[in-house]
């Protein structure tokens, strides 16, 4: 077991989401997901805080690349641009391997509250990481977070869009559509029209 | 100890707050809070599945007012109105004992990422049943989803500050002018001014 392994990380998420589905998350240990991955417990901590952390270390990624997209847009850009092209600054993260797994990590965390409780965990330090890159660029404190909350919405649909989609197509796409179909909701609810179908 | 003690749910979440404030959520069990407030654990067990839950209580409750407040509004209600109407249904939980416990609530719920946690996962339920509520009536999947997210926010923001206003001002227009708030932001997002200040 090479202390230096090439993606160690990559291999161990691999693991651990293989065991998870097999035997379940409850029952599945650290140590097992190092020894699937061919690695051991200690280079498991190197990479990860806790067991939970192993299917969400994608989201710190993105917090990170939102907030820098946030803060590289054209100076002229409007909030929906800068929303743009935080959620097209994803695509890096967004990989073949995301994608093959995507479905079956998707069925490991609803099927457990602890995780889905990490899950919306790291889903809301991202909204606080979009607002706070918003609000550097003069966005009062409401439009802050209703961009926030607007663009981790059009992430989450297009996630599940392009989790569906057949193929290698790339993910800016598809955050483009989401954010777009979400922006002609929002200018509609200050709209007169009654909801009722 | 009475097995029927009045207010015993009252009691216990005022115990188990003074006791987290005192000695730290950690370091308090379930037996001390039970003591506290003169009453047993078998009763604290018939009121919440446990510890994490005597902070949450007010959570469950609000989801189902919200969600039969969007059911019973007017036919010709526009979508905004619908969510006027939850968030001023939220009026009989928000009393002057959850004013008053508020502030410290807060600081006991942010010092501690696993009660955090809690809270986002009763949020998104909160918002879940919302969405599920407008879709009822008819709203497509994403209109329903932002405006469960625009409804929420509001929540917040209208909770934030009716817990740092005077006097027993009731909670409705706060909710009403949070969401006055939203809205208008939510319009100008499809502006095409820059957002630099």
């Amino acid at each position: 077991m090479s202390r230096w392994a090439p993606n160690a990380r990559e291999r161990l998420e691999t693991a651990a989401l293989d065991l998870f589905v097999e035997n379940g998350y409850e029952e599945t240990t650290v140590a097992q997901i190092a020894d699937r991955a061919g690695l051991n417990r200690a280079t498991f901590f190197r990479h990860f805080a806790d067991k939970r952390e192993v299917l969400f270390g994608g989201e710190d990624v993105l917090s990170g690349l939102f907030a820098d997209a946030i803060q590289a847009a054209s100076p002229d850009a409007t909030l929906i641009e800068c929303l743009q092209a935080a959620l097209a600054a994803a695509e890096v993260v967004m990989t073949p391997h995301r994608r093959a797994t995507a479905a079956r990590r998707v069925l490991v965390v609803a099927a457990n509250s602890e995780l889905q409780e990490r899950g919306l965990l790291k889903h809301a330090r991202i909204a606080t990481s979009i607002s706070a890159a918003l609000r550097e660029r003069g966005a009062d404190e409401l439009t802050a977070r209703l961009g926030a909350e607007v663009g981790m919405l059009a992430f989450s649909v297009a996630f599940q869009r392009w989790m569906g989609a057949n193929d290698d197509e790339p993910f800016p796409p598809f955050a483009a559509a989401a954010l777009r179909d979400l922006q002609v909701r929002a200018a509609e609810l200050d709209s007169q029209s009654r909801l009722s179908a």
